[in-house]
């Protein structure tokens, strides 16, 4: 049994995020998510940048997210982000978004990214990196 | 059998759409789609602001996106947005986003909305005048 | 002789901020200005909330910026945003922006905000509620 | 006497741009430049690939905007960009915008760029394909 790795960020809801209907932006929580990742990267030593040091650049290949109430403007969003295991050669993650004021579960979401090499080839197979990462993290 | 109504948005990426990767942002295309939407109520008579002087809004409550290959500075990308019908007190969108240069398939993602009144209270029935645009333009 | 009051904030450079040049895009800074006026207003009691409690908003009507030096991704943008007392019905902000890695000045900009009321009519005299903060905290 | 180039650029308010003040937000106009510049340099061959192509980055030094009137969604902005000669290595425009619906001045603002090569040099001549580019297109 593999341990669960998540890491959390907070982000107030800016005067800009906020669209016409005063809450925050249904296409800010795509941002939400990444620094959401960029917290847990830091935190756990696998940011863009650590994975850029071993070759591989990490773009996204699917996004989804489910709303399930608002966030306004003045409260601060707490985003979860983590880390679901895969055999694939691919990163995913679970994201679940609550409002700090009154802890509300405000969104739930994923992400998957895959890895290319920087000749912008798709790479098939976990990267040697990885799987070292995998056993100094999660077993 | 109804009819299927597509609308088709050209939408240029722009230097600030382009990441360090060299490629548009994937959180871009959230707002392809709600340009997307933006074209598809404007030629159909259900913009924003129609919805709005029926008294109702209709915020995002999903949204999803499969991306399968990267647009670069100096593409434009062609979306399109096809209303998928509900029994449903729900407006769904499926999006297909093209590069212009080469016709490419891009991504593609779905949004649900929902209606609210001005009171922000959620519609759980059709509102009437959505059955009578499904009236005009589906039959 | 009026006291200077200064907030500072600091601001991750994220993946989304970063443009194809590899340095934080220059619209950024408009948004680094916008949470530094966000960090004031909350430590000074006179953020946009406060501001709409006594009846006005305070739009923007000019903005500039001189950028001396780029931010890479990975770096902490530290903006420092000063107040600059002013006899007209207007709000002004001094701001510099420092790279946390290495103390670089970044950029330096300002901008100035008008109070309108509700109805949206410009407000040409300095409300009584900020005659009464500068009293409360300048003097 | 040098000839004037200008180009025009329309681009609509979207709903995503708009703030809780129900207007334009004020850092979409630096968005609005951008999309001006590139259709200007579209226009007069002399985009950013343009520029890559002689072995130049041409990053903003310099932005200004003073907003005259408020852009609400719905409305379209047209924005004219006006390259401006000068004698120092710098590509300078001057930026109108305009609301659509009733041709107001909604706001005029400035950009300065400077030439880099790809070594992040600052390049303090100008380069041979501008003066080319002048001879062509201003005399």
């Amino acid at each position: 049994m593999n341990k669960t790795l998540t890491s959390v960020t907070e982000v107030p809801v800016k005067f800009s995020d906020v669209d016409s209907m005063q809450i925050a932006w249904h296409g800010i929580y795509v941002r939400y998510f990444e620094d959401a990742r960029e917290s847990f990267g830091k935190q756990y030593g696998i940011g863009y940048l650590d994975v850029f040091s071993h070759g591989f650049m990490i773009p996204i290949v699917h996004i989804d997210c489910d709303y399930k109430s608002p966030l306004k403007y003045g409260d601060t969003a707490i985003i979860e982000a983590t880390f679901k295991d895969s055999d694939a050669a691919k990163i995913c993650f679970e994201y679940k978004v609550y409002s700090k004021s009154d802890n509300r579960l405000v969104a739930i979401g994923n992400s998957v990214q895959v890895f290319m090499d920087t000749n912008y080839e798709l790479y098939l197979t976990i990267p040697q990196f990885l799987i070292e990462w995998k056993e100094k993290y999660l077993k």
